[in-house]
Formats: C-alpha cells, sequence, structure tokens
C-alpha cells in the first residue's frame, strides 16, 4: 500500500466518474441511486487503490457515525444471540455497524455503556431494557436520540417499539389445553416488572375468560426471574397447593423446563400426569424428553424490523412513534396432550365451560 | 441541557482541579493515576454538567478510537453468546465498547465487516475465524493492526491466540469411556478445515494409543459441519458399517444431539446400548435425556483472556505472541455408563489393553 491513503478523488479519477457520483456509489444508502456498472467500476477502483471511506471524519463534521448501540440485559439468554443477530444483519446491510453492550439490568452499568456509546456518537440505540421502570429510559428521553425499544413496551415515553403480541401468545397456549380438554390450568408467571410477564399474565386469564374457565388464584405463582431455577421453585410451589391440576402454562421456556425437573423430582410424569407449555421455542428446546410444546417468538424478526425502525428514525422518514407487533405461532410437540376424563368429570367440566 | 456543552475546561475548573488531571480522571485507563478524591470530584463535576468526553475528535487526533472490533462466524451458535459476553465485560471495564459482527464465514461479508470496522479506527480486532485457510487472516496481517484469534490458531501469521486445549479435552474423553471398560470407540470429529476439528480427531487417537486402543479407521467419520443434521447422519453412518462398537465420542455437543436422534431412530439405547459423549458442554445440554456427559470449554474465560491479550497489544505492553491454552473439565453425566461385559469379552479386552 502507498504512505498516502486514495483519496475519493483518487478513485473518481480512476473509475472516470464524477467525486459526488463515487461517493454515492460507495455509501450503502445511495448506491441504488447510480447504475449497476458505475456501482461496480467504482467498488472495483476503490478496491484496487485500497481506498477507504473517513466516516470517523465525517462523523465530526455531520455528527453521524453510522454506528448503533445496543443494550441488552445479557447474551447469555439465549432470547437474545437471535434478535442481536438479525439487528446486525440488517444494519450491516445498510452499512451500519452495531455496538453491544451487556447491561445485566444494573442501572450502573447500563448508564456506564450508554455513556460510552453516546461519546462515540452513536446514531441511535436499541434497547432492550429489562424492567418496566428502567431509569435508562429517562436518560434516553432527556438524550433525545432515536431510540427503538426490543419486546418491551414504555408508552410514557413515546419510543417505538417492536415486541412480540405476548398477550395473544399466552392466550394461544391457554387456547391450546382447553381445546384438549384441560380446565385445571396453572400458570407461572414471568417477573412482574417486565413487561412480556404483565402481558402473558393478562393473556392467560383472558384465554381462561374465552374458554369460561376459571382462573384459581392458588395456582398462578409469580416467578422472580426467567430461570430454571425459579421454575422449579414454583413448581413445587404449585404442587404443595394440594389443588387438583392438569396443566401448567409457563410465561417462558426457562420456567417450563425448570417444572420437567420439579415433577419428576415429584414422581409426577409429563405430560401423562401433567401438560406443560413454554413460551418462546428456545434452541434445543426441541431435543427435550418430552419435547416441549411452546409458544414461537421471531426473535429473528424481531431484530430486523427494530433495525429497521431505528433506521428510519435516524434519516427521519419515520412515521409516528408506535408499536409494531410481531405475531406468535403454536408448536405444538410431546409435552402437551389430550386429557383423558372420566365420564363424570367430562360432564362437570363441560358444565363449567358452559357448553 | 445548555445549549453548548461543558468543555474539559469547564469540569476542571467546576471540580478545582488542572485541566490535565481532569482528563486523566475522566479516561478510564488513566484514572488510576489521580487520587480516588480527585476521580470522584471530577467524574461527578463532569456527570452535574453533562460533559461527555468526544471520543471521536480524540480518534481522529490519535488514531484510537477505544473500541474493537469482534468478528464471529454465527451470534446464534451457543458457543458464541459466552465468549462475546467475555470479551465485552473486560473491554467495557477497561473504557473500550466492542462493534460486533457475524460474518457466517462468507468471504465477502467479513471482507465488508472488516473494512466497515477499520474505517471506524477499532484499535484492534478479536477474531473467530471458522476455517484454517481463511482470508481474512492475510488481510487483517497486511493491514497491521493488533489481532487476537479465539479458539482458532494460525501459526503462520504469529498473532496471538486463546484457544481451549482440544488435543487434551479429547483425550480426557476417551480416557473417561477407556476407564469403564469401553475399547471399541467411534469418533464423529469435526470439519478438517476447522482447527478445532482436527485437534480433537488428533487428541481421540492420541488418548486411543494411550489406553492400549486400536482406532478402527471405519469408525472414524467426519461431519461436515458442527450441526446436529450432520450428527444424525454420521451417527446413521456408522451403525451401517456394521462394526460393534459400544461408545462414540462427538467433536461437539450439537453432533453428540444428533447421534441422541439416530440411535433413537434405530431403536439403540443410550447409554445402555452406546454411550455418547460430547464436547463443550452447552446450555441445557444437562437437560436432555439422558444428561448428555461432555467436556466443558471455558467459554467466557476465553472472552476475558483474549479481550487482556488485545488490550495489551493495543497499549504496546503484549508479550511475544503465543498461543495461551485454556484447560478443559470432563462432566460426567448419564449419557456414559460402565461397560457390563462378558467374562469372555473381559478377557480379551484385558489382552488389548495389555493389563
Amino acid at each position: 500500500m502507498s504512505e498516502r491513503p486514495a483519496t475519493l478523488r483518487d478513485v473518481a479519477a480512476a473509475a472516470r466518474v464524477h467525486p459526488a457520483t463515487a461517493s454515492r456509489a460507495l455509501n450503502p444508502e445511495t448506491r441504488l441511486l447510480v447504475s449497476e456498472d458505475t456501482a461496480r467500476r467504482v467498488t472495483q477502483a476503490a478496491r484496487r487503490l485500497g481506498h477507504r471511506p473517513n466516516p470517523v471524519a465525517r462523523s465530526l463534521r455531520t455528527r453521524r457515525s453510522n454506528t448503533v448501540g445496543v443494550l441488552i440485559p445479557d447474551l447469555n439468554n439465549p432470547l437474545f444471540p437471535p434478535i442481536v443477530r438479525g439487528l446486525e444483519d440488517r444494519l450491516s446491510a445498510a452499512g451500519y455497524v452495531a455496538l453491544l453492550g451487556n447491561t445485566d439490568a444494573d442501572p450502573g452499568r447500563e448508564r456506564t455503556l450508554f455513556e460510552q456509546m453516546r461519546a462515540r456518537h452513536v446514531d441511535g440505540f436499541a434497547l432492550a431494557t429489562a424492567t418496566l421502570q428502567d431509569p435508562l429510559l429517562a436518560e434516553a428521553a432527556a438524550a433525545d436520540v432515536p431510540v427503538v425499544l426490543m419486546n418491551r413496551l414504555a408508552p410514557e415515553y413515546g419510543f417505538p417499539s417492536v415486541s412480540a403480541d405476548n398477550e395473544q401468545g399466552a392466550r394461544m397456549a391457554v387456547s391450546h389445553l382447553a381445546l384438549m380438554g384441560h380446565s385445571a390450568i396453572a400458570h407461572i408467571a414471568g417477573p412482574q416488572e417486565a413487561s412480556t410477564g404483565v402481558e402473558r399474565l393478562l393473556g392467560f386469564r383472558d384465554g381462561m375468560a374465552a374458554h369460561g374457565l376459571d382462573v384459581d388464584e392458588d395456582l398462578v405463582i409469580r416467578a422472580r426471574k426467567y430461570t430454571v431455577d425459579e421454575g422449579i421453585r414454583c413448581c413445587r410451589e404449585l404442587l404443595a397447593v394440594g389443588r387438583a391440576f392438569t396443566a401448567i402454562t409457563a410465561a417462558n421456556d426457562m420456567l417450563a423446563v425448570g417444572c420437567y425437573a420439579a415433577l419428576d423430582d415429584a414422581g409426577r410424569r409429563c405430560p401423562d400426569d401433567i401438560s406443560v407449555i413454554g413460551f418462546n421455542d428456545m434452541p434445543f428446546i426441541d431435543r427435550l424428553r418430552p419435547p416441549l410444546s411452546t409458544v414461537r417468538f421471531p426473535h429473528y424478526q424481531l431484530g430486523t424490523e427494530a433495525a429497521e425502525l431505528l433506521l428510519a428514525q435516524i434519516s427521519g422518514t419515520a412515521g409516528p412513534a408506535g408499536v409494531r407487533y410481531l405475531q406468535p405461532e403454536l408448536v405444538v410437540r410431546g409435552s402437551t396432550t389430550e386429557l383423558v376424563l372420566t365420564s363424570s368429570e367430562r360432564a362437570s367440566a363441560r358444565h363449567r365451560s358452559g357448553s
């Protein structure tokens, strides 16, 4: 490589085009404005001459860095890798690079990462905050920087948001069980500081009502976290209530995996004695025995749509902020089964469901 | 917030220190050079005044951005989240921010991401390339930028590298099986374009030799990818060979999960008929039935150590480049079991192992 880096002007000369044309051809966001042939000639010349655009200098002029900050609680939570992957795919196609930070839902760490990223002039943030009352949201609102929320709603700030339709998903889980004859259905709710926990519990109640089933409040247990250990604790608590139930809807797959372990310990078989359904369709959940029935959540699509909403905000072409809901999908596997009733149980169930 | 952002000089005045002291106090890399009390006073003043250091301007002067590029094949591969998490934790503690890119091992995408990140003046790269002969390595060497490799070796380029001791791990898997009486042990090898695939196969051969066991070449099947589907294919191929074997060492957990499915289909029970051991200790692998015995790979530590090696290179305090090997750990669960032999089989096994 030569001492002096090749400039845009050098590239334009080599490709026999105007420097403005060369600039458009080299910018992924404007490449479609020039012909395919021109774009190819310019990018080949740029590569041959070792030209690299200088976004740092441009960022100082325009305050645009073509980078985006992505803050998530913890990449080790299997929800997030496909979301981040979707974001990164879409951002990189638009010439943007993603800065990634794990906050552990710790306000100090969130603040530090947010400031570190702002100091690098990110053009916007994609945030998956862990709780409904996250101080980061107030800070982001005060900073007046483009923000998109992922799988969390915060209507008071007016940020656009992409979320799965959690209520609908929980209704689908209940409906699936009710249609197989279950009526005594328990719910292990997610943490009620998280909007997913609140919405899935709402959906559970709604689904029960839609099938004319009563919610037994003793059979609704709230997990403190979305972990296998909390699933074990909550399922043990359910079994200790001493009330008969034939199915559990868990607010996520981790909690459902915990149910497997607790049922095993108690000598109860899934699905023969108790049906279990999760939420999310995590990787490998289909490899458990029995393979877990669950509600699939389009993680990757959530990432790509969040990226699109954010890019639209950055370029000033965004519509009014709102929530884009992605539709969940019921995935029936081996952990849920038809309830086999005695004839008197059947009569009583028919009576309860009003049919 | 005021119109004009607070400058370093404003912060220094408010904290009653020299601007150079304020600068040191605000830079995570030099904070230890000032007293704790001074550091606190300056950071409080900076926060109160809404001062943000301007690393973009500094980067233009010094060509330092305090950002690092992280390129991995695919975040959806469960190996990578804990590695990236380890990297990010260590980098963020040093005031660095991580740019993340997924390459899909596609040379075009690798090149684009590498260039996009270089154009943002990253101070270095942490690379987990997918294959031994990756063109990205030549490009990185030509670019003369600090690089650390993760879980891949490339001795010809002299990059420092952090890797699990894959040979040692594979020896441990064989040893575990041999000590439980297995002698007819199959191996599903990883892709031989990846150093992990090569090293684990070497370790398998080495472990067999150490226990006086012959490797039956018909019982060594090479997977094309580290996927469940390839595990199924390879295990079917093993069963079709028509040679008796009592155990499979798989080059990673995905391949082992594939073995579960193929054995199930063939009506063979694990571990009663065939013991299976994996490599990596992926999340949830302990929830399978039977829970998978495997070789644990310290993913998170690999990330933190890679970050440390890279930071040392960037600051010019790195020692000579070499490979830092992390020790794997045998995790015995329910998928491997003692071989129950007839007395004549036992005599012949004793004879073979020379004891």
